[in-house]
């Protein structure tokens, strides 16, 4: 059977019975932004690992090495933020195909290092190699979270707030802005092209939601906001109801969307590679700490509820409410 | 400039000046089998990560889904080995080309977790991805160590003997076997071939060294004898001599190479993936360890002894002294 009939949560599901737990310490295992391991009575380790292939998911003429290695280290950096995590160390492996230099090298570490001082991680370590074809850029991150704090998917609750820390959609125009650079006014797309490559990981947003202890679930969205929503959903055995007029989307989304005559919502429900946090709150909650949010000078922005019945739905601008279809990146099937 | 012209360790050097540690936790960081990080008061973390890239690292002609997956995580584990560790998690990330379908991945997984269930370790983590071209395996490994346990290739002393636990070269033999198959008599060439395709790494042997309170350092053979004992020979500030006859060689590689008509101390000195540990151990107190490792049912082989003065010498069964330049593999030269 091919990959492309299973599909990337359908192939994780078939292999996951051949993959034992030896360690009673492992909170969470696959099937969560990060690893979850206690390693004393109050402190979590996280663990979190991400796979970048050149043509799969990056073209080096649309992506400075600089912005390549920034981006390798935030997208993991969002997946410690959304288990509500202190990001920590970090480790980076290279498969470097001849014609990259070591100056486009030094580059990429430059663009890493920025992303690293900024949130206090140290890296520490990684393999580095010889490709003969695409380059190859594998990055762990480790983080800390206190055992009572730490974020994972399976934790929504009936009623919760279904919550964004910041828009969705940018990326996913700035990737389709980049395909049809010559196309579009570059005052619109250079926000939205930014989102898409240098997108800023929500560790403050995730430390704040852990520590608020109102917070019942979390994910990045990384997928999309319909897959992901879809991945809190099933493992909370859930469903949930989002309300389009909601969803929040940037002013440059929504005037790159009128140019070119397509309906945002659609990049904003589908598109991925967001990096916000999407976040499960308690209802009687969700005012005050939306309150502190906003006095902080952080995002959170309801767009829907949990349910107790499974099943997903959109409704729309116009009163009709539609099923969504989790509708985001899958590698294998796109 | 090109990576071939700087190798391996020189392009190490020339990006470590952009990687800051802000951890006081972090122990040893890049240079190291393992990285250290300091988790409470009495243990360290360690973390590894391995990047295989197909037609760099493997091909699949030669090897099995199954030993190829094994092989992936005891590459690993002998990272931790040779920190003096107990391996605890691994995380397992995969880009995947269109013509490998599902049954060879069960086989794959298959062969990691015969592997991770000997050795107690728990898969519990990755990423799998789409790739155009060739297949990638990303693998990292967590392990646990005292404090007082850990064992680090900066370590060495002056007149500290140079000790193998097992013999070298068959690895680099058993790959030399796979690309004359045809030519090679199969009844020595199988054992070699095992040694290259599933090679056990030494766990048990590292935490006898850790717990013997008298291995100053240790490193796992894995760019060859040469270029292993060059690395600790610069971080602990040290020379070497090794003594040619003291190198331990298997009786299959001596019959192929003799067949092959080829010096089996080539293979030995310089060829690489043997995943024995290379310790150095306190003069005093080696004839008692390696006694009790006798009667434990390990090896523990003098091969020589660390000096004061620069450079590494080899005193060849010949009487002759030459000077040992480090020829083991540097993916970026060879």
């Amino acid at each position: 059977m091919k990959l492309k009939d299973l599909g990337e949560f359908g192939f994780i599901d078939r292999i996951a019975h051949l993959l034992t737990t030896h360690d009673s310490r492992v909170v969470k295992g696959i099937g969560d932004d990060c690893a979850v391991i206690q390693i004393s009575e109050d402190t979590n380790l996280l663990v979190t690992t991400d796979l970048l292939i050149e043509r799969t998911h990056f073209l080096l003429d649309w992506q400075s090495a600089q912005t390549l290695g920034s981006k390798a280290l935030s997208v993991n950096l969002s997946d410690i933020a959304a288990c509500g995590g202190i990001p920590k160390e970090a480790f980076v492996s290279l498969a470097i195909p001849d014609r990259l230099g070591i100056e486009w090298l030094e580059d990429f570490y430059t663009g890493m290092a920025g992303v690293a001082d900024r949130f206090g991680v140290s890296v520490i370590g990684g393999d580095t190699t010889h490709s003969l074809s695409d380059l190859v850029i594998n990055v762990v991150v480790t983080g800390l979270v206190g055992t009572q704090e730490v974020l994972l998917r399976n934790g929504a609750r009936p009623g919760d707030i279904v919550a964004l820390t910041g828009p969705v959609g940018d990326s996913a125009a700035g990737l389709e802005s980049l395909r049809k650079l010559t196309s579009v006014p570059s005052h619109l797309s250079s926000t939205l092209i930014n989102a898409h490559l240098n997108p800023r990981p929500h560790i403050q947003e995730g430390r704040k939601l852990a520590q608020s202890h109102v917070c019942h679930a979390a994910i990045d969205i990384s997928d999309g906001l319909s897959s992901d929503l879809g991945h809190v959903c099933k493992q909370s055995g859930l469903g949930a109801i989002i309300f389009e007029d909601k969803i929040p989307v940037s002013e440059p989304l929504e005037k790159f969307a009128q140019e070119m005559d397509v309906n945002p919502f659609d990049w904003a429900l589908n598109g991925g590679e967001d990096y916000v946090l999407l976040a499960a709150i308690d209802k009687g909650n969700f005012r005050q700490l939306a309150k502190v949010a906003a006095t902080d000078g952080w995002a959170l922005i309801e767009i829907g509820e949990f349910l107790s019945e499974p099943g997903m739905t959109l409704s729309k601008v116009s009163g009709e409410k539609i099923s969504i279809i989790p509708r985001g990146w899958d590698h294998f099937r796109s």
